[in-house]
Formats: C-alpha cells, structure tokens, sequence
C-alpha cells in the first residue's frame, strides 16, 4: 500500500501584530490578562496570550468530550463572550451581564443580556473543544455576534431599557 | 438574672394537604421528583417532599456561606425557578429557558426567558441560605415572580416571539 498522506499543520499560525489592529481581539486579550492573577503572562506577546483560542481540527478530535469541561476552557468560552459583551456596551453605553451555564459534559446555554432583552443566546456543544481555526476567526465571530446584538437592541429598544 | 426566654420554633410547621391545593407547589413537588433518580420520594407525602424549602432563621443562621453551595441546595433554586418556568409556560404556551449561575461562594444570577425576552431575572446572594419561612411563602413568592413575568410578557410580546 503506498501512502498519500500529507503532512497536516498542527502548530497554529498567527500574524504578527493582528491583536493591536483588531478591536475585538484587543477586547479579548484584554479579559484574558484581566484573569491573570500572578503576572504569567505578563511578558507575553498579546498574540501568545491568545493562541489558545485557536485550536486545529487534528487537536480538536483529539480533546474528549466525555466529562467535564476544562475550567481553563470554561474561562477561555467566558472570557470570548464578556469580550463580546464589553464592546456591545462601548457602542451602545448600555451594561451587559453575561452567564455562561454549561450543565454537565459540555453541553449548555451562552446568554449575554441588558435590562430585559437578550442580545446574544447561544447553545454551547462540545464545549471541551472550543476554539477556533484562527485568530482571524475569533476576530470574525466575535464581530457577528457583536453585530446580531446591535440589531437586536435596535429591534427592541424598550425591552433592553426596562 | 431572670431569664425571659420563650421557645422559638425550630421545626417547620406545614399544613397537612397544602401541597394539593397549592399550583405552584404542586409544579414545584413535580421538579424535586423529576430529580429522584433513585425513588428515594416515592412513598414520602407532597409535604415532606417540599420540606427542605422551609428554613428557618435559626437554620439559616447556622449555615456558613463561606464556600461553595451545597449540591443539593443548588438543585433546590434550580427547581424553583423552573416551577416558576413551567406555569409561565403552562399561562401563555411559549417554551421558557432557565439558568442558574452560581459564580463562587453563593452570589450569581437566575434568569428565565423566552425568545429574547428576560422574564425573570434575580440576582442571588447568600445561596448556601436558600428557602423560605413556610411553604406559603414559597408558593407566595413563586405566584409573585410568575404575576411579574407574565406583565412583562404583556409589555414586550414582539421581543419574546423573537
């Protein structure tokens, strides 16, 4: 049997300097340092704080979703969404809370709310894999949710203001 | 010194059929036996099923909130609040979603919603100390957060079918 494998990028690529040009992920780094109680990352370069947002598909199917979730992962998934929700209230002026519950084995609910309206509710699969192909991506998602909230808190300005 | 000491009350006292006569506890008993994988309730009373709702304020002072909360207590607020879910439910058919997010050392959020609408919406402290002075009071409570929900149901329809 000849093989035709081909050698798979494991190790992430990221592009130098991308976190200063990109507000989501300054956002980001920024909750991730903010938990970073004893200074461990304090001489790291913003795209290595971050590079364990980015996970390969090879990693990924590797990362049993059997059992609990990581608290490290945990943190990583409140980290993304309170970093959604800062920079919904920079545009909006208006204060976000966020939960994220994952009830057991990966599974659960990702809510970020303001007054009585829920600007962003999404489901959590396989939480113990997430991430993302790239910095890029995180970038990109983080900027689609942000987005979706905008129109929704235009929709239903009352609600968010009860 | 004379001592003017009268006997406080201890043990709750509960109204034999309460249960019976009561919608909300009588969703609430559905919850806790939801739980009882083992049948552990299956022969108790309604009554007695519900009795670990009732807390004194002797008890209460007795229970450190130092630390996290107790597993079986967390599953108690859970069970409130999705009793309080179900009525809303049963009162205008629309499906309600329920989180409890307790951070660390009993502070946290516990949210009901539907659609984008946040219906219930209260913040908890002291959890470790979670219950009520009678099963009254807990059925009482219960009707009040549904009233409340429902009036915002009443204020925001287009958010909640969202």
């Amino acid at each position: 049997m000849t093989s035709t494998t081909t050698t798979t990028q494991t190790t992430p690529q990221v592009t130098p300097g991308i976190v200063a040009e990109t507000p989501f992920l300054q956002a980001l780094v920024q909750q991730v340092r903010a938990n970073d109680h004893y200074g461990v990352y304090r001489n790291w370069s913003d795209e290595l704080v971050l590079s364990p947002f980015v996970v390969s598909k090879e990693k990924k199917r590797s990362i049993s979703v059997d059992g609990d979730v990581d608290p490290a992962t945990q943190l990583r998934i409140l980290c993304f969404y309170r970093a959604v929700a800062t920079l919904i209230e920079k545009e909006t002026g208006k204060l976000c809370q966020v939960v994220i519950d994952l009830s057991h084995e990966g599974f659960g609910w990702s809510l970020v709310w303001t007054g009585r309206l829920v600007v962003v509710n999404r489901t959590l699969r396989d939480a113990q894999r997430f991430g993302f192909n790239s910095l890029e991506q995180v970038a990109d998602q983080g900027d689609k949710l942000i987005k979706s909230a905008l129109e929704t808190l235009q929709k239903f300005p009352e609600a968010a203001n009860a």
